[in-house]
């Protein structure tokens, strides 16, 4: 795309067609105008096959916010409206719509409310409650679930191997097999959920880190089909980046070439006052390795050389290799603990798609209306709540303007997310009472007594179109993470078959919705 | 991100960190300017864990030479660059480094050959060579990979639904899954690879299709918060789209109220005149479902009404739904083909995201270096070929500048794809022999009696900077892709299992890559 085709592609028409349809449709009935309520929530952790997450981190908010903020019918916009036909050879999109596309086609509208980016959250749980006018709200949908599903999937996916690599430096590499310009997104938020640094120039930029990389094979490569050899490589590596040495050295043979000759090179920058930083190994059985290296880098006096690991790592071969290390280091003469301490790892691929589950399903659904129709019920602040029927309970949305609660226990750790609705306060029910969403027999209540903390998760982000608060920084996002990880149960975090989290509905909200569906049918 | 956020993110330094160490490497040892090639090929088809692909779909390349038209050093990339620091706290980059990019780091001096796109193609034939001066051409590495491996990858995943739908209209609807931006890359893909419209706005709009979508569960959600009923929703919609009515009928329940409310408003459409499209079905069995529909439907005398199908679609999904609509139909009293015939398939998540293998494992490798050193082997055209030695042999790059041919059986079949040196013409070889890539007892020789066409793949595209050719419309590559899939047996194309294609190398080049890998031991 040349930079104007990419205006018009990530600009307000980055949307679905039925968006559009929909909203003219609103506007005919008048109903365009009408402030409604959507909730953004996901229906399940993702599945990875052999293994599933516990929890997600929340992430790609702030980027959506600044899609929010440029997006606008331009002239250029209406004109690809306008020359949309019915089947019969009509313009599909009237004028008088067009005019009112831009005009009032904005998001000044619209209210947000979110769980900050980088918590902890967890399925069915409202990340983000848009209120606004029906017709932008609902264009909204679109680009709304493709900003935060990604960036929340990748948040998770990074929390969980920065887990698996026990807290080790984590590095992204994934820019090259990243689903195209989903790169950068993955990259940020990679390390709201766990990664340290990542190998993408341009967004380590953005963001205000260095970016982090050394050479590729093709350099050693390129020395030999000069008539060099890897050592000549290597040399002129260090000598380039006395301070900044990490050198690849599986280009020829790791443990009879690679290793060897970076002690050569590593020898030669010790007598200059230099410390290598270490090696990189990219392919075999890396725990074998990794171990056979050390032994080579301690005989040669480079305890502290880091060995960074890369190659289709994701959290479970990461946990393998700590756990292969953990078994084999000590029959070797090596304390598994200082190798595990040294160890370094890249993660491309399956960290930048999510191998195993490359989409979270993210949902954004109606669930309250403001205004007041004959014979229907009208909830607190003159919301009234929607209810959508399907066959599947679990698919049934949690009606109504709502707000979210954390709860934890007397030890610190949250145990609960309930929702309730948006006039009460759980802290002031005692016994408080959790409902299952949907099973009518699961409930039970608790004593205040045993409540340390009841935490208001959702925070106001947009108050009609203008934003409330600081832009946090990097730092900020990535220490809500770890603080919400240190107060899960281990249960929770577990990267198989993790225990199953609660999130509950008060009481009242729980009436609420029975009353909704029974009325429906 | 804000918009020069963005410029930065998706510029030059789009690309790896490594890219840019090795570069300044490179210039220091007065090797930036030296002449060499890399090919870029994919190692294996996706593996989608219970089937795999036996052939790709070759996309992305006009957008990768899109990113390399505008993709230049700025002074703000420049300043980032020389703000960088060593672990020692200096200047990674040095100021003649950096005033070299500034003067030369472009990518006017890249010569890139590449199999068109929409052709089919298959792991380890190069798909772009690229030639030019050592430092950008390791620059171009990972935006090269980052543009055309995603783009492959869904082009391929479509071209199987294509395949498992019978050729039935397939829509993309996967906006608001897709791992974020790659969303517009990937619609364009999958209308490569064989979805024939998308619901994504602003693509549409570039790439000059109509958008297709038509209205969500929300407003019929909408219209019955509002005290009216799904039939409402329904009339709203057909008064104001009469000639494009595609009524979304499971909000309430399928066959007892979405159904009979949409064939009373087609109804009524009817006695004004228009055709009504059809209905959508976005939840439970589909393929009982679309049969109890078509039941309904035939009865009031829509027989010729679509009956779109959504909800979690894949290759598999679609093979299950029709092979069941194939047995049950006739024991419903309808004609199974003509029920398939009617039946249009939306998909989201698995085409938009490549459900079950979410990246290709697209490299690039260097093969030759242009120039003279004493003690090394010269080839043709003064490329001197490189080597790269792996533990698994299928991971040695097959060296040298080559061609690329496709070799037609008499039944006008294509049978191989064969890599030679670039002075080979495989029609003057009789017989010609096919030496397997690594495999030293798998060869064969083909009489030319048995060959009726050898046909060579890579085209000139850049020359020097310089687009070469038009650039091709979209239907261009839907037509090649259409020719090249008819021209593969039907083994080749089958969902599961699929045969293995041929890819092998003339008897030169195998003895070349055998020479090389001697003397590099």
């Amino acid at each position: 795309m040349t930079p104007s085709e990419q205006s018009t592609a990530y600009g307000i028409l980055y949307t679905d067609q039925y968006q559009l349809t929909m909203a003219q449709l609103y506007f005919r009935a008048g109903l365009h105008e009408r402030e409604v309520q959507f909730d953004h929530f996901f229906r399940s952790t993702p599945d990875y096959g052999s293994h599933q997450a516990g929890y997600c981190i929340n992430a790609g908010l702030e980027w959506l916010l600044d899609w929010m903020a440029t997006a606008r019918f331009r002239e250029e916009d209406l004109d690809f409206l306008r020359a949309q036909t019915s089947s019969a050879g009509e313009r599909l999109f009237a004028e008088d719509f067009l005019a009112w596309l831009r005009c009032c086609g904005t998001l000044d509208g619209i209210t947000l409310r979110a769980i900050p980016e980088g918590r902890v959250v967890h399925p069915n749980v409202p990340l983000t409650v848009v209120q606004g006018p029906l017709a932008m709200a609902q264009i909204l949908e679109t680009p709304l679930l493709n900003h935060l599903n990604y960036q929340t999937l990748i948040a998770t996916k990074a929390a969980r191997m920065h887990q698996s690599g026990r807290g080790q430096l984590l590095l992204e590499f994934g820019l090259r097999r990243a689903q195209e310009r989903a790169a950068n997104a993955g990259a940020r938020a990679a390390l709201i959920g766990g990664a340290d640094f990542t190998s993408n120039v341009g967004i380590s930029h953005v963001l205000g880190l260095p970016p982090k990389g050394t050479h590729a094979h093709s350099m050693v490569q390129l020395f030999m089909a000069l008539g060099g050899s890897e050592l000549d490589a290597f040399q002129a590596y260090a000598d380039l980046y006395p301070d900044d040495c990490l050198l690849l050295v599986d280009t020829v043979d790791t443990l009879n070439s690679g290793v060897p000759n970076a002690i050569r090179v590593f020898e030669a920058l010790r007598r200059k006052g230099h410390r290598p930083v270490g090696v990189r190994l990219d392919s075999g059985d890396l725990a074998y390795l990794s171990i056979e290296t050390a032994k080579q880098l301690n005989a040669a006096g480079f305890d502290e050389a880091s060995i960074v690991l890369s190659n289709q790592l994701d959290e479970l071969v990461m946990m393998q290799i700590i756990a292969q290390i953990q078994v084999e280091a000590p029959r070797n003469g090596l304390d598994a603990e200082a190798l595990i301490r040294r160890l370094v790892f890249g993660v491309g691929t399956r960290l930048i798609t999510s191998g195993g589950d490359a989409a979270l399903d993210g949902v954004y659904k109606l669930v309250a209306v403001r205004g007041e129709e004959p014979g229907t019920t009208v909830g607190a602040n003159g919301w009234r709540p929607a209810i959508k029927l399907s066959e599947t309970p679990a698919k049934v949305p949690n009606p109504g303007d709502k707000l979210v609660w954390r709860v934890y226990d007397t030890y610190g750790r949250a145990i609960a997310d309930l929702l309730s609705l948006s006039d009460e306060r759980p802290a002031e029910q005692d016994p408080l009472v959790f409902r299952h969403p949907t099973d009518h027999t699961a409930h039970r209540a608790l004593p205040q007594t045993q409540i340390s903390k009841i935490e208001p998760l959702l925070v106001d982000i947009v108050r009609e179109g203008q934003r409330v608060g600081a832009v946090p920084a990097l730092e900020e996002l990535r220490a809500r993470r770890e603080a919400d990880i240190e107060r899960l149960y281990p249960g929770v975090c577990r990267l198989v078959n993790p225990h199953h989290y609660h999130v509950s509905l008060t009481q009242r909200l729980w009436d609420l919705k029975q009353e909704l569906i029974a009325a429906a049918h």
